[in-house]
């Protein structure tokens, strides 16, 4: 088995690039860390490239990942792990996977969530985390979301990238084809004009849209929508996080 | 105005001990960093001691903080504000405020968020900042939660730390209090024999449990409950983020 020890390893300075959107680009591929994730791409028979193992993993190997998936894993010192990884204790497993170019979404049946410039990582990754419990068909995020294949949004994501269709769109043009297909899309506003949430009751299919952390659903999105809702506030928070308003509106309309 | 641009000054050694748990229990205080946080501490008249400004921020001082609040304010560098605060780009101020003794909470009436051993702050924070936001009378926090009182929690937060009564206290002890005034107690379970949620019609008065984020709630604070709530999945997802299925749960129970 190849032992690679040092940072300074050609092909390890090769995989840190990946963990920038432009290095992902670049190399058209990305890192998948941890035995969950690794897992999760396994049995939805998603392509893995290299495989690497601390030392100490690879002892363990408690779920024979290696054994009986990766036997030409590549053996990385804890140092290579924690360099190439996000988190100060590394799992001691990560895969390298394609870009792959996703599909054009289906956007003509389903339920769908629409993220329109979310910029924090874990908001984008548990919100598609939440739509794929909640059993939607997909997750349209607007190009200038947080990048989709960061560590960060694969971290809060937990694996759903596997369930789900999702691709990156200009919203305009997700809502044209929904609207063709007649399936109606709610837009959500901190705004008690809009309808209180709770008093909709939802179709089988439907298309939900969150807005920015900070400066909410941009109102050119909000004209074209079928209906707003809005989640009152009954104390004196300001408002609700968008991971949490998310999960309340989605879990309302499809329960 | 006193300048202090060095982070090896004495005054700012001190402050910066306030980022641990253990430095804020010894100095029975802590740091509110940003503009919102010290804000909302004004218009609840919490008692702020110290305040500290960049240069930058004394010069913009766009809601006048600095001159109708705190002529007596310390001028910073950036770099002293870089190393007290959490954030990479700092906001420009920060106050140091008492660690006051909380009261007990009157756990007698109204609507109690309890967490049972949550160790993401960012989640005790979200969960804190829905309860407030659904207008909850309180939260209880297991004394093994993550600290209240750390930079990543009151970010969380928003401020909710005004607006509630929350309480370090065994949710053992929390739980027979509430049974004694006849406030019914729900934890929830990931668990398919527990009582779907949505079938549930709360009363005025409840309480609602969040449990462990990688465990659940803990076993024997499950028995002690009245009833045990779960949120189906529908699609391919093991579980929801934990601040999701607590503001599910809240929202539910209380609009």
């Amino acid at each position: 088995m190849v032992y690679i020890s040092s940072t300074q390893n050609t092909k390890i300075k090769e995989l840190k690039k990946l963990q920038t959107h432009k290095g992902r680009k670049k190399q058209q591929r990305y890192l998948l860390e941890g035995e969950h994730l690794i897992f999760e791409a396994l049995q939805q028979q998603i392509s893995l490239q290299d495989v690497y193992v601390t030392t100490d993993y690879l002892n363990r190997d408690p779920k024979h990942l290696v054994r009986d998936h990766f036997p030409n894993a590549i053996e990385i010192s804890r140092e290579v792990a924690q360099a190439l990884g996000e988190t100060v204790t590394p799992q001691g497993i990560i895969a390298v996977t394609p870009l792959v170019a996703l599909q054009a979404p289906t956007l003509t049946h389903g339920t769908w969530l629409l993220l329109d410039q979310i910029q924090d990582p874990g908001n984008v990754g548990t919100m598609i985390r939440t739509a794929d419990a909640a059993g939607f068909t997909g997750v349209i995020l607007s190009p200038d979301s947080a990048d989709f294949y960061s560590a960060k949004v694969q971290r809060a994501m937990q694996g759903s990238q596997f369930h789900l269709q999702i691709q990156s769109m200009e919203l305009t043009q997700a809502i044209e084809q929904l609207k063709a297909a007649q399936i109606p899309v709610y837009g959500t506003l901190v705004d008690e004009t809009a309808q209180p949430y709770q008093t909709l009751t939802a179709p089988q299919q439907f298309a939900l849209i969150m807005g920015n952390e900070a400066h909410g659903l941009n109102p050119d999105l909000a004209k074209l929508t079928d209906l707003n809702l809005y989640i009152p506030i009954l104390g004196q928070a300001e408002s609700l996080n968008v991971g949490v308003a998310a999960g309340i509106l989605i879990y309302r309309l499809s329960v």
